[in-house]
This record gives C-alpha cells, sequence and structure tokens, in this order.
C-alpha cells in the first residue's frame, strides 16, 4: 500500500504527538459545496450517487481539493443497511430519507434478513476501494456506519422522527423484540465496518445520531451495550497499522465515562458539552473528536476564527484531539467559512503542540 | 383568599415533608385531551382559546377532572411576549408557531418596545385570576414564561428552527446585539411572571425549551445569565407564601451545578438525565421536576408504572421531587395512559415518604 502523507489525524486519534491538530467536517462531502450539487445533478437520486463508484469517489474527494482536511469520509448513508435489508431507502425532495417497509412487530424483526454485506452492500466497499486508491495516500480515509439504535428508529418509524412513537413504544413495552432487532443490526454493523476496513478504511465511525433521544438507562441498554458489542467484533488492526474506532453519540455529552470505557479509540462531542470537561472527565482512555457548533459557520471569518480558538484553548496542550464539528456542516454555510475553520484550527494549534 | 387544599406541588419545591409525590405534566391541558379538542373548535384559532379567559380557563382545569394531578398550569402559549412585541404571533395548520416581522438587526432589536404588561398582555392576567377563582383552592396554580434566550430564537428566526441560523449568526457574530436583545427580554419576562404573580399564580417556571442548543459557555452568557436576572427580579412571597421559581432547560443536564445557584427552587429535568444522579449534584441547593421520557406513554399502563417506579427510584426517600414529563406530553397519547402514571406516581411514591 502507498504510504501515508499525513497521519495526522490517525496519531491524534491514537494520543500520539503531532505537529498540529487534525480536522474534518462531519458531511464535508455535500450540499454547501457547488461542485457537490454539479455532481449530484450528473448521478440522479441521492442513492444513484452513492451506488456510483466513480461519482462518490469524486464528492469524497472534492472538499480536499478546496481545504487542508486531514482525513476523507466515505460517502454514503447511514441508512444503507435498512436499504440492504430490504426496507426500500427513498428520498423525496426536501424531506428526510423514508422507508417503504417499517418493522413494527416481532414477526417484522424475525422476517428481518442479515445482509451478505460485500454481495449486497458491493456498492459501499467498491467506493472504499476506489477512494483509497484516488486518495494515493494523501490523508487517511474514514469509513462509517449508522448505530443499532439509530437504524433501528428509522426502520421502526419509517422515518426521522422527533418523538420515536414507535420506537419509544417498542422499547419500553417489548423490550426483549427491541433486543432483538438491535442484535441483529449490531451484527450487521460490525460485517459491514470490517468490509469497509479490509477494503481500505483506515478509521471507523460510529454514528449514534439518536442515542441522545433516550434515558439514561435506555441509552446504556439499547445504544451503547451494542456499540461496544461492535467495537468487539471490529479488525483493529490492518496493513500494519492500528484501525481506531471513534464513538459519536449526538447529545450523548452526559455518557461519556461509560463510552470511554466501551474499548473506542475516540469519542465525538457534539458542541453541548465543553471539551476542556470532558477530556478531565475521560481522562486518558480515549482521544476526543469536536466540537464546534456546526451554526457559528454562519457568522464572519473572525467570529469562526475566535469560535476555533476558544475551543482549542478549552481542549489544552497536547495531542488526542480530532477538530471537528459537533454535527454535520449545514447546506447554507458559505464554503470560504468552512476554510476560514479549518486554517484557523491548523494555525491557532500549532502551539499547542509545541 | 382560600385556603389550599392540596399543596403538596408547593411543599415539595421547598423540600417540605409531604405524603406522597405530587405529580403533573407539562401541556397537561392539550390536544390529546377530546374535551380539549372541542372546546378548541369553539374558541377559533388557538390564540382566540388563549385570549378567551372563560375558554382558557376551561381547558386548564379538563385534565384535572380526569386525573389526580398536584397543579394546574395556566393555559396560553410561550410566544404571548414576542406577540405583544407586536412581531404577529400566527399558527397554520399542521405548522409550529410563526412570527409575520423577525428581529435580525440592530436597528430591529433597538425599535423593539418593551410591552406593558397590564394593558398589551391583559388577557394573560385575566386569565390567571379566573382559573385562580375557579380552582377555588383545589391545587396550585403555575404561571409561566418562555426564557429570553428561546424567545429571541424565534423572534430572530421568525419560526421554530433546528439550526438556528440566523440566531447563532447575531450570537457569534454580533453579540452585542444579542445581549440588547435579551436584556429586553428579561426585563419584560420579569414584569409579565410578575403581574402572574399579583394575579394569583403560586408557583412560576421558566421554559428554557432551546437552551439545550448553545455550547456549554454560550449557555451560560445568553441563556442562564438572563433567567438569574429574572430570579431576581421576581416577587418571591405573595399572600404570605413562598412563590417558587422552576428553571426548565430542555437539554440542560449537563449544567444543572449552574442552575442550581441562580436563586430559582427547582430545576425541570429531561429525560436524558438520571434523577438520582442530578440530586447528588445539586445537593440541597434546589428541588428537582420531572423526568419520564414522554414517549414511554405510547407504551402500556403496565410499562408506564414500571418506568414511574424506576424513576421514583432514582430519585429516593424524601421530597424534593415533583414528578412530571421530561417534556410535553404528546397529542397522540391515549388520555387512560396519562391516567396510569399520575396513579402510579402516587401510589408507588407513599412508602418513599414514610
Amino acid at each position: 500500500m502507498t504510504e501515508l502523507k499525513n497521519d495526522r489525524f490517525l496519531r491524534a486519534l491514537s494520543r500520539e504527538p503531532v505537529d498540529m491538530t487534525p480536522v474534518w467536517m462531519m458531511r464535508q462531502a455535500g450540499r454547501y459545496l457547488p461542485e457537490y450539487l454539479e455532481t449530484r445533478k450528473k448521478a440522479g437520486s441521492f442513492m444513484d450517487l452513492c451506488r456510483n463508484t466513480d461519482l462518490a469517489c469524486e464528492v469524497t474527494i472534492q472538499p480536499l481539493e478546496r481545504f487542508e482536511l486531514d482525513a476523507a469520509i466515505l460517502f454514503s448513508d447511514i441508512l444503507t443497511i435498512p436499504d440492504a435489508m430490504g426496507l426500500g431507502l427513498y428520498f423525496e425532495t426536501g424531506e428526510g430519507p423514508k422507508f417503504k417497509k417499517t418493522v413494527r412487530t416481532e414477526a417484522d424483526v424475525d422476517q428481518l434478513p442479515i445482509p451478505e454485506v460485500e454481495r449486497d452492500l458491493d456498492y459501499v466497499v467498491n467506493a472504499v476501494r476506489r477512494i483509497r486508491q484516488e486518495l494515493n495516500g494523501r490523508v487517511p480515509l474514514i469509513g462509517f456506519s449508522g448505530s443499532p439504535w439509530t437504524l433501528a428508529t428509522y426502520m421502526i418509524e419509517g422515518q426521522g422522527s422527533r418523538e420515536y412513537r414507535h420506537a419509544k413504544a417498542m422499547l419500553y413495552g417489548q423490550p426483549e423484540v427491541m433486543h432483538r432487532l438491535l442484535d441483529k443490526l449490531a451484527e450487521t454493523v460490525t460485517h459491514y465496518l470490517n468490509a469497509q476496513i479490509r477494503a481500505g478504511a483506515q478509521a471507523v465511525q460510529i454514528f449514534d445520531s439518536w442515542g441522545g433521544a433516550l434515558s439514561t438507562p435506555a441509552y446504556m441498554e439499547f445504544s451503547l451495550k451494542y456499540m461496544e458489542q461492535i467495537v468487539h467484533g471490529l479488525i483493529r488492526e490492518h496493513e500494519g497499522r492500528k484501525v481506531p474506532v471513534i464513538l459519536f453519540t449526538k447529545g450523548g455529552g452526559q455518557w461519556l465515562e461509560a463510552m470511554s470505557v466501551t474499548g473506542a479509540d475516540a469519542l465525538g462531542l457534539d458542541w453541548t458539552t465543553e471539551l476542556g470537561d470532558a477530556r478531565r472527565r475521560v481522562g486518558h482512555r480515549v482521544a476526543l473528536q469536536g466540537n464546534m457548533d456546526p451554526s457559528c459557520l454562519f457568522a464572519s471569518p473572525a467570529a469562526i476564527r475566535a469560535e476555533a480558538g476558544r475551543i482549542l484553548d478549552s481542549y489544552g496542550q497536547g495531542s488526542g484531539h480530532v477538530f471537528n464539528l459537533g454535527h454535520g456542516i449545514n447546506q447554507f454555510v458559505p464554503p470560504e467559512h468552512a476554510k476560514a475553520l479549518v486554517d484557523a484550527v491548523h494555525e491557532l494549534s500549532v502551539k499547542r503542540h509545541a
């Protein structure tokens, strides 16, 4: 394999010394970039874009051409797994993802097949392989999956939700059915991430977008437990290098201690948690990734720079921090504001690693 | 004034002994009750219902006729203040509240009038007086207001928001303008709550629905600071009895220590925070209100009862806990599920107060 020219991101995840704090942005390949919108138009639907190896590779690389990012992330969707389970993922203009079929009963759960990743999700594996080739060692490539709980909410509700009416009814009323569903999902996510690692993903992130909608004991029992199960099933070393795992529960700031003992290498933080406090709470067990309020990118480059500095100060001296937003970049952010952030993180962090 | 027949709620807020844990539900007068929908139909629009003293009183009392609730809460909207400031509040079917005018520039903020509460919000004050009369000492009446930050987000965005694009741009880019707006709002909220207290509200709650969308330092500077300012400006004793103040920041579980030293008597908790942990963190400084996941009410009465028991156990022995949901009750909850909750809290808590 080609040698990695910039391994700042991987080093920070292992809390090894770096010259400056690495930075990438969740959803960095996306609608705020005019070149993304161009490619998207060529592709057809959003899922057509995910399924087209050439174009998925193209949009993954696009933000790297504009900004000095320290990692690339596979362009894909978190709902590829339920789609491969036969639920029929589709997107309507201006709305979130939806499924043609839902999973609401014990029979629904039992009938759900466990996908054969290399066959049913070959387009993801192919995209990873192709992007890795195209990156040619420029920066590491991150693979990812949704968490079992997050996937389950979409599968049960059939779409995004604010109240999780059906998912919560199952969780509180038929916990054993929920556990069977989560177990199937955890097994599938493990296969899925391992296939991405074998195809060349050099780190993986589990997106637990809806873990923060749970009570503390429900989070432990229905979300964290399954992420831990996945972490233990992952290939942790590949091509002679450690493959770090990042857990990101949006709204999970109250549960960092529990998250830090799952075996994950790093925790993603949203912006509601103070980074310095988080560092004290998790000790030397894990690295931290985050955590600027993505809506700060609506303010001026000067304000963005000031906030980036504040967050770097909050973390303090030394390695173990990957700068990121606390959630995906918004489609209405001007690309030059994203550039201001990336440049500020590099410039302002040098002295933290002297 | 008539003597209070059930003062469990007020006693718990002052951490005085009670015979059982008091319970009420946020949005307990609402769309899940068929009788509410009937009255709503008679009234016309939602704001017509808020403005009609007789009907606002009627819907406030309705849930007390069904459930053994320990408090009534004024039926009104959190956005009455921006409406009285001239922004033109309206509701479109199936959508959240909207404003005809927004507040986005320095000039917009400077032109904003501070309402004369007894004149511009007389319908709220009249409703409080009338409900208090009608309750006739049955249970205490809670008054309320939105927090300055929460009101500001609606005023700036012109409607509810997920990203707070304009509000965050102002917060990060023109913090001094944001502070001027919040200052005006804090002054108005203080007048507004004091008018409710003078008219008969026996406790007040400040709803900081969107405080949880802020970073830790932004929460302290732009939300908590102004709630503290309000707490210090409130009438704290009336009719010979203490008027407790409850602060509720949805998503504020990470900031309880700071909230507990504002002078508020109690903190509202959403369901993501473990109640027993919260109690340890705030010590004897404040009472706690909450915190069942409102979506638990979609499960069976048996599951609801089990979860209520778990939450009571988490709090432990003694007074200082008002049972509530962690957010408003959902419109699709069957009323008999709400009854199961209220009854379970009373029955299961007796032994905690022996």
